[in-house]
């Protein structure tokens, strides 16, 4: 039997009327004599008034009870929605994790998969043809339930789609697909037809957020094509794969920007060996995420070192950086700056070429931005700038690499 | 160790506010030294929420995708109570019904306990002070989520209790315990501190709602006792037990009432052999429920059958007793009554006394009340009268057999 995935996320499954929609994705895909293996998320909204609910109750809810009662939110969707195909005439029935089940550590809020058991489901699709599974969930092997984290359902569908051998997981959204940029930012944005992990791994990182990033590490690992489609349209959407000849053809697949970037300079450090792990362990051990980072050359023995972290955590940083000034000890001083956005050209192309950067800096030097700092990956290049900048750098480098007259090679690709 | 159940129900888990209430009893119990397993339904008002969500999905809703979503109701509220225990220090976590296994039968909506793998809970308790469990739910021998319909979580908590073979099954209400007869009919009214599983079982088939009767069913069965008390009281409430040598010292024990009551008499039927079930089967066929029934002497080779039944049902009825009618042939004529109800004494002493009947006659036809129908069991006698009276009823028969000045025998027995 030949078995298909698909994944409706919250705004999929808000209201009767949208869920109608996506009984319309899953008749289409059974006329085509698929299975079905249907995974859903909560009602959109759900998961955040649960989460309240628990807030109300304890100022320090307690991770596994937090768990039980989120878990709820995918019960009813999946309820729902089994009613629907059961009123069509459909043989469907709905699945909790624990009815497979989806195992996983016992890292609640975030837990990891460790296993399916597939037998269950393969079992299942004998005597029915549309199973309705509840993603975000796991049970771990104290047969507690668990929770995979935000966005965790396209987890568990990729996870799913691979322990099924399923042909393909399909990722239904309110977008058509991946973008060449963020399409408010540039009217020149484009969908992209192709992509492969790799740069989709650095597009989710970067918080586009149309794929959680575990379920494209998921994907990667187990070589499952990920098919990033819309529920309310019968447009062919973004299909996230192995990476091919066509995607290296292409310098630059795309431009991501992130705006929540805050940007610390400890000036005037003594620049003695482990000055480095000084800095940047006590925020390791803070939790704070260190993004980008830069030392300047030593001049009289001492140096600047600069680094960036999310806005929401400046506070944080900064208490510990003090701290550290403090045991560096001479003339250490602080500065920070909230006024500072990132943007990213990335592509698996870059591997191949070289010259991306100076492409880029150069273009964006004549339009007079400054470049405040700079990373780059075998396949990304981020420049930090002033965030009043932001939306010009992301047209200049869309222009520059993406262009508007022709579209990119791998966009004319049908891969049906 | 030392088990003790405590069921909450519907208005004791409410509001955050309640859920302390709750939590004040819990810490009671265990400041005695008591385990402590809790039984929690659903929100008051959540089961009915999610029941009109599946109505508004769908115009029948499915019974196993609908118990998998009310499911939803008490696991809410036990990841939420067990929030506030772990909160206060309290070593308790959550117990979902599959987790336990509580295991029923496949009548999905109505499903029936068949067993309790005991053997968690007792290894659980070795590790936990508090288990909090779902109350009205079930696991099927596929593994598919059952509920055992409304008020179930009384019928979980008893099953639990004799499972565990706990001390005792409290049932925390938002009553003070079973009284005599309803206060708001008759301020005479005063609650019992014993009554039998018996007397428990008349009184809750005429509609006294603190008791589910199947738990009392099941209670009376694996012979456990029972206490029904206030969530928000620390009085003691009413014991409900096997029946002992106090309660058959006293006759009547409470008087109840029923007004979902409707009449329906057929006339001048035939009274051939076999009339009452050729009136009978079709109604019993239809799922109606009659409860009493008065068959006339015959006169000239034709009888009149008079009969009640629920008054939800009487449209069903009507068309069903005119089709009877039709068939049986003759000038058999169909009339019924909306504007009567039930008055009942019921007492366990009644065994070994006669007479109690003439007394409530004599009593009620003093006050001018025109019986139309009545039933006796071994322990309850039932009348029927215009709904008019049935207040000045039940107060006439209070009065007559519960009275007011002296403390009726049981109700001066501290059991504690």
């Amino acid at each position: 039997m030949s078995i298909i995935v698909q994944k409706f996320g919250g705004t999929s499954v808000a209201t009767l009327e949208r869920m109608k929609s996506v009984q319309k994705k899953v008749m289409a895909a059974r006329a085509k004599g698929y299975k079905v293996l249907v995974v859903l998320s909560a009602m959109a909204g759900e998961t955040n008034r649960l989460l309240a609910l628990a807030n109300e109750w304890s100022a320090n809810p307690d991770p596994a009870e937090t768990d039980v009662l989120v878990a709820t939110g995918e019960q009813c969707s999946i309820a729902l929605f089994a009613m629907l195909l059961k009123d069509s005439g459909v043989k469907a029935r709905s699945l909790l994790a624990h009815q497979i089940p989806i195992y996983t550590d016992d890292s609640y809020g975030r837990a990891r998969i460790h296993g399916i058991e597939s037998g269950t489901l393969e079992n299942l699709f004998n005597h029915y043809d549309v199973l309705v599974a509840a993603g975000f969930q796991g049970k771990d092997h104290k047969g507690r339930i668990t929770t995979l984290g935000r966005g965790g359902s396209d987890t568990s569908a990729v996870a799913l789609a691979s322990a099924l051998g399923s042909v393909e997981c399909e990722i239904y959204t309110d977008v058509e697909g991946v973008y060449t940029t963020d399409p408010n930012m540039c009217k020149d944005a484009r969908k992209i037809s192709h992509i492969s992990y790799d740069e989709m791994l650095e597009m989710a990182s970067m918080g586009a957020k149309v794929l959680e990033i575990r379920s494209v590490e998921f994907a990667k690992k187990y070589d499952v094509p990920v098919h990033v489609r819309s529920t309310f349209s019968d447009n062919v959407g973004t299909l996230v794969t192995k990476e091919n000849k066509i995607m290296e053809h292409v310098l630059v697949s795309s431009i991501a920007y992130d705006k929540d970037q805050a940007r610390v300079t400890l000036r005037s450090v003594p620049d003695t060996p482990g000055v480095a792990a000084k800095i940047f362990s006590p925020l390791a051990d803070a939790g704070i995420v260190v993004d980008m980072i830069v030392q300047n050359p030593s001049r009289d023995g001492v140096t600047d070192m600069t680094f960036t972290t999310p806005r929401k955590d400046i506070k944080k940083t900064i208490a510990i950086a003090e701290d550290i000034c403090k045991k560096l000890g001479g003339n250490a001083e602080l500065t920070y700056d909230l006024n500072v956005a990132k943007v990213s050209a990335i592509g698996v192309g870059m591997r191949n070429h070289s010259g991306v950067a100076a492409i880029a800096f150069a273009a964006l030097q004549k339009e007079n931005i400054n470049i405040m700092m700079i990373s780059t990956s075998e396949i990304k290049i981020s420049i930090l700038i002033e965030e009043k900048y932001i939306e010009l750098a992301v047209r200049t480098l869309h222009d520059m690499f993406i262009g508007t007259a022709d579209k990119i090679v791998c966009d004319e690709t049908n891969y049906n």
